[in-house]
């Protein structure tokens, strides 16, 4: 029996909780957001969809007690609104991030919660490493999306480029999800080519390139007024990953020793959750930029911390 | 190839684009939207969900041509904020559906489309209708969801109240969607009784229960704002009754040849679109409320025709 | 997490194993027969087909011990060559089940095993009552298909004789399968209309249907020499219940109070196996078929237990 | 629509239906057999699994003339028999390929067929050859799988020895599929690293690797008597990668200009077929395993010429 809680119910959460129902892949769903109306609704809603499927899945609402059994539970909390509050966003989403955590992950682990516990909450990697530190599960049962769906959308950029399927092309996005990442280029192949080298052969322009891969995001969001396919199905890869066992290495925020945070690098995922992080050797420029990734979640951290509640 | 066109990218359209692409349902899909930006948004979003998928979806937008070699067009324009805008919110749904389909109708025949044309639109049994008459096709390839989500909403309302599964409850929701449907409870039976003997046994009141089926749909959207995930999957059944020629019966919105317009029958759906109408025979309390139904919608249709754009 | 165990790879074992894989339903997958090679074979063939999927299956095979924490285990033994050894096949296959079983259930309930045991193994109704007997299991996580391939098959023949989809059909096969099963005429409705009534209008024999009916699995073993992917397919369907608690009625092999025997008859399937025996009134004839099916299946269990290893 | 023909009915073409089917990705399916009661026996299996679906697939059989507007025709022919027979094996393969194409190629063709021909039948590279030869279609539309399963063996062999998913390896089997096959080393890479480095890091001999990939496919077959759901897999694969115009580049059996013949070589798919070959340096010695690959594929081209009928 398969068992995953969500919280939150915004545009992520309620697509990913669709794709749970529909795919069949979870038993039950345990769905808490902090408005019992949208619970409701939804449950109403993804019970509805049930009617053409062959599976079932139980939608179980509000209970922050059902997550005790459940394998892996997803924080997808976040206010889309604060993008037109006009007021500093990064403040005010460190601020609406650290109010949610600091309210859900106590309630957890009351609950006697012991399974993986995903985060998708931006600012991803920060957000992550408060929730480690508030629920104190060992660093393996907690992981963040992290830079998994930009090395998606940065292999689909390279792909277009190059006429080809994102499929064939692999390597990583790494560092703090959204404002400071970077394509690790000297990990990207296409096909059984270095990407500088396919590149060469298409008269390709790296800085370009990098460009449009950082817009990708921000034109879903300027589109749709919200990103919450592509995240979904990058989080259903992730559990997928978790279920099965699969030792799979995957760009997620992991627990990283030396800097002692949570931060996107490449991980081995399996049943218990982070099994190790993957060792690469990063040329100096790459490197550096992780670094500074590392330096820019402390900073953020450090703000989480100081204006989470008392 | 299976290709398949949706007109409107609301929160129903994106969430039919999203299932048929993570189902694998679509090759091709033709997304049209009055908002270029929520198309190209839409497009990237639907992308970056494809990097877990073992399938993949070319998503086209904004073109209309693309429509002419298209299997099935899916209308699934509205415009959610009329129930917010304080004014008659029939009227209102009315002109808005009225201007969408006097838009797109003259557009998709202009490709030289002459697949089947699905209807989600609502009114969706005066707005089927209306799509009929501009676009001319033949009556049997132009469908509406009609009283297919109500039929599946009823069937779990009932199951829920017996404690069962709603795939042992069988019988339609009929007449014309929303406003005017009525539950056919001559046709509902529960496993192999009939429902008055399955509701004796649980003293249920059949007012009480009629009443909870109509208060479903309203909960999910005073609960989420709106109703998407339900009606995308019954949209999916159908979609799937058509390429599969399944030769199933479904309470869908097809031609009346008696009231000369589209109401909600049982039909039966094969792959050129609806292979005949279900002749039952109603009780003359039924029949009553069928025949109300069609007068509702006959007067809906008078006021779109006369509020339609000259 | 879900772990499934298959005792016994022969088509039908096999067919099942492959449908987990491929459907992602199981996280684990426990597969044994008695000779070792073919297990190894099947594991390295169902490994080899999980490149192109999105969900990965553990396969672990020839492990009596790994069914203790197992959700379900299918007991899939038989020997189609008895259709050739020109014997009495009733007596052969009687004897090769009574080994099977009296050589699996100490095994499987040495290993602490508490879950859901589905017996597909012919005489099944027999062969059902015999497992359960053995392992002490309560009767309610005992269940074997009974007639629930067979309710299927004639839901078809009646479908394609009416040239409508099978999911129109409703009603149940009922008995011992196989040999003493009967289509419970009285419970059989087309959309909806009593069977009766819908035939008329085609002027279908009801005779010559019975017989279409029984024939169509003669057909598949003298066709391909076996029948695997229907009763897979069939399986999967109670699998599916079981995992998503779906409080479905199905015409499966279940503990009868009456007759002290498992016989094909509608049951409520849950998570805790059959919740319980779904009561329906028979007409006096077709009772008279249940009941003969009950005696069939005594007579044949005191075989079994004849012939059973001391 | 989505339309697919299989020729030959044994444990692959049955295994490839039954997934067609399962997975709702054919509307139609066009089975072939030389044997008009297995083909029979197998629709008839194939409708029955269809019960608890919620796509269908309509079983058309024996009729050539129905694969005039198939998308893809697959010609799954063979006789696992010849590994029983004592004899030379090789010649009997040949001869028993060389029949089955001279005789389906000319009826396909009769059908006005103009799709992807995919060929499975053994030895893959020769019969590709001589069906594309008695087709005539144009190179791009006629495909072998080649040394696509044996990739997929060949990344899970590296992954267990490594204890890493076979998603994490990337490179080909290339060359005559089987005999004289050869695992690419200088494509492999394992995550981001070439195989060298990882293997290093694991002492793992390079040879008892090659051993191990080699023996997979031979335990398979002396474990269940025959290979079927793994090929299954990499044809669905391919089918996929058709669909959907992947632009996946696949180690398949495409035409290479410079041997003029079949052969495993990394190929760019995509609807209309093989796009083109994907240009990969080879190192000196791999070249030369891939050019004895092209002689063996010619050596054994002549023999089934010789021994066609005439």
């Amino acid at each position: 029996m398969r068992k995953i809680g969500i919280i939150g119910l915004g545009h992520v959460g309620a697509a990913l909780a669709y794709t749970l129902v529909t795919k069949g892949i979870a038993d039950e769903l345990v769905l808490i957001d902090r408005n019992d109306q949208v619970a409701h609704g939804e449950k109403l809603d993804l019970e509805d969809t049930q009617a053409g499927l062959t599976t079932h899945t139980q939608i179980i609402i509000q209970d922050y007690w059902q997550l005790r059994d459940a394998d892996i539970v997803v924080i997808a909390a976040g206010n889309i609104s604060i993008f037109d509050s006009g007021v500093n966003i990064q403040q005010a989403e460190l601020r609406v991030a650290s109010q949610i955590i600091a309210e859900a992950a106590p309630q957890i682990m009351l609950s006697g919660f012991n399974g993986i516990l995903l985060n998708i909450t931006n600012p991803c990697d920060v957000s992550t490493t408060y929730l480690q530190r508030l629920t104190n599960l060992p660093h393996q049962q907690v992981l963040g999306t992290g830079t998994l769906l930009d090395t998606m959308r940065m292999r689909r950029a390279i792909a277009e480029e190059l006429s080809i399927s994102p499929k064939d092309v692999s390597g990583y996005t790494l560092g703090a999800h959204r404002k400071a990442q970077f394509t690790a280029w000297s990990t990207i192949t296409v096909g059984t080519q270095p990407i500088k080298h396919a590149l060469a052969q298409h008269c390709t322009d790296l800085v370009a390139l990098e460009k449009a891969i950082h817009d990708r995001a921000w034109q879903i969001i300027d589109g749709k007024g919200f990103s919450s396919y592509g995240i979904a199905g990058a989080t259903i890869t992730l559990i997928q990953a978790i279920y099965s066992d699969a030792h799979v290495t995957l760009p997620v925020s992991s627990w990283n020793t030396d800097h002692q945070l949570y931060i996107g690098q490449p991980t081995m995922i399996g049943r218990t959750g982070a099994l190790r992080v993957v060792d690469i050797d990063l040329p100096q420029e790459e490197q550096a930029a992780f670094n500074h990734s590392a330096s820019y979640i402390q900073q953020n951290l450090d703000l989480m911390v100081a204006s989470s509640p008392q």
